[in-house]
């Protein structure tokens, strides 16, 4: 009987470092610089860069959102001792919900309270969140966890479960909010 | 006689992990977030939204392929030790394909049904894999694998060179297909 | 009573860079090609590009600006040993900023005479330099640095607190002109 | 008398390769998809295809050259043991000019024949071309580099030498052809 191919975790974490940090830096391409001649005046100036708030709003919350997602991540792989082909597809799946996330933030950046925009935000937010948890317990199930870390896994399994609850609640209200619109 | 130059794969996997990663996260920006006012209904929003359907099903397609590509090189530089100016040169001309997807991604969901966007799709993908072959020859042919792994190496062989078998036939079948529209 | 978990500094430093590398090469993104025929005359094209200048001074100049938090960042990283949890977010406020970069310098260079660009401009380099301030005054504090270079250490304290100094003296001359705009 | 501070190389490495990628990534946003519809015929569509040529062509000679910079690059660092202040900003100097390639590879793809274009591509490469001379040469003679490989070390500063010699060449005709213009 074959033993499967077991891989460092190195060049799967460079991949998600790389995919996080492009999609942090891309969500500023959602804000637009003002169309302005520069004789404008500071109040016309001003009101312009007032009208971004939307889209400033969205740009603070992705990417602390994102930040947090990555954090996650980040622990999770502290744990983890070696990935194998499954798990690397589980974050591969993972890495291609973070990486639409410039799309949900414009979205929400450009159609802020329209309720179909709000629906597609929570419930790319949810994808992530559920993704990072099957990784999660894939790696805890098939043992490519560090052993004798047995209170911090089981806490980090709570907080990783917890992500995923407060987003699968943002889809039900948004989606809740879109049916009365 | 001289020997050459004999550098590490580290850079390497790094420069190839930086353009993957920015690849993948660049296949986003093909969807266009549509131009619809927040005060438009559900439905017309909806309606919108399902009219993105083949610029997702691009990305997710175009995701999963690269996706693929990236694992299939980690695996092959598992079995490198170090490496060469040629095989630096293959992977430079592996990554320029790689780089390439976006554009050809944008071509098949703008012009989703169009004979010509998907040969150059399946032929862009066609010369990704041909490449990915190549580079595991030459380093298998040149001995730059770690050695004691020799049943692995040619199964790893016979998956890299079907992947190229597979997107010859995809080629195959869309050129067939364009020639007859 | 619990221990907090320490974390390796290799993930967050990636990140980082990343975060880095992007901003720095998408400032480049608002130099854009001068539309012109093939045709037009070399006095033509030469004034197009000359036209140009305040978005290459823009690239130049946040270029070396943000190469130089870049520099300090990676100095400061030298000397931490390892991050918990706050200097991570304390990072990730910082890399928001950074991010940041290319819309300010958006503003710079399309509206380059603009007061209120230049108070934003100024403003994001200070919060930049500040949060810098934070994450090294906080690693300082709980003692994440390597031990034994108390000289270099301190000189580094005054170092990047001089760089936040600076950008609140900019901030203030940007402001102080926009009132008299 | 204080020692100047010495940091390791990886991170300067870490921000290249980033810029790198990016910058290798970036030039296929100037192959801009063409605008037809999906009912247009075969030969319309080949045809605006064709049309693309200058914008492949600079994708291509622009990937290999930059390619090629990466290599030297790389292979200059694999005899660098540790790096100081001035060499990481010799660095930065140098990505400055890395980042500037699409840009330069635009004027080059829309504006393919003029010699305005051309003296500014030339330029630019001969710009990075002197910069990584500039680098190479101050880590020589500093003591930065390993020792022990002195016929290697001499054998490559004559190759980085004759690309800044080569670009400088290039210049020089773009700059003639633009005055016979």
């Amino acid at each position: 009987m074959r033993s499967p191919l077991m891989l460092g975790k190195s060049r799967i974490e460079a991949l998600s470092d790389g995919v996080f940090s492009i999609t942090l830096t891309l969500l500023v391409l959602k804000l637009e610089v003002p169309e302005l001649m520069h004789h404008s005046s500071n109040a016309e100036m001003l009101q312009q860069m007032l009208g971004l708030w939307p889209a400033f709003a969205t740009y603070v919350v992705t990417f602390l959102i994102a930040g947090g997602f990555w954090y996650l991540h980040h622990v999770t792989f502290h744990f983890v001792t070696h990935v194998d082909g499954v798990l690397v597809w589980l974050n591969l799946l993972f890495l291609m919900f973070v990486a639409l996330l410039p799309f949900s933030a414009g979205l929400m950046g450009h159609l802020l309270v329209h309720p179909v925009s709000q629906v597609f935000y929570a419930g790319n937010q949810l994808a992530i969140a559920a993704l990072l948890n099957a990784h999660w317990q894939y790696a805890r199930l098939r043992g490519l966890l560090d052993d004798g870390e047995v209170v911090r896994v089981r806490r980090l399994s709570w907080r990783i479960g917890l992500t995923a609850v407060f987003f699968a609640a943002c889809l039900a209200v948004a989606f809740e909010m879109s049916l009365r619109a």
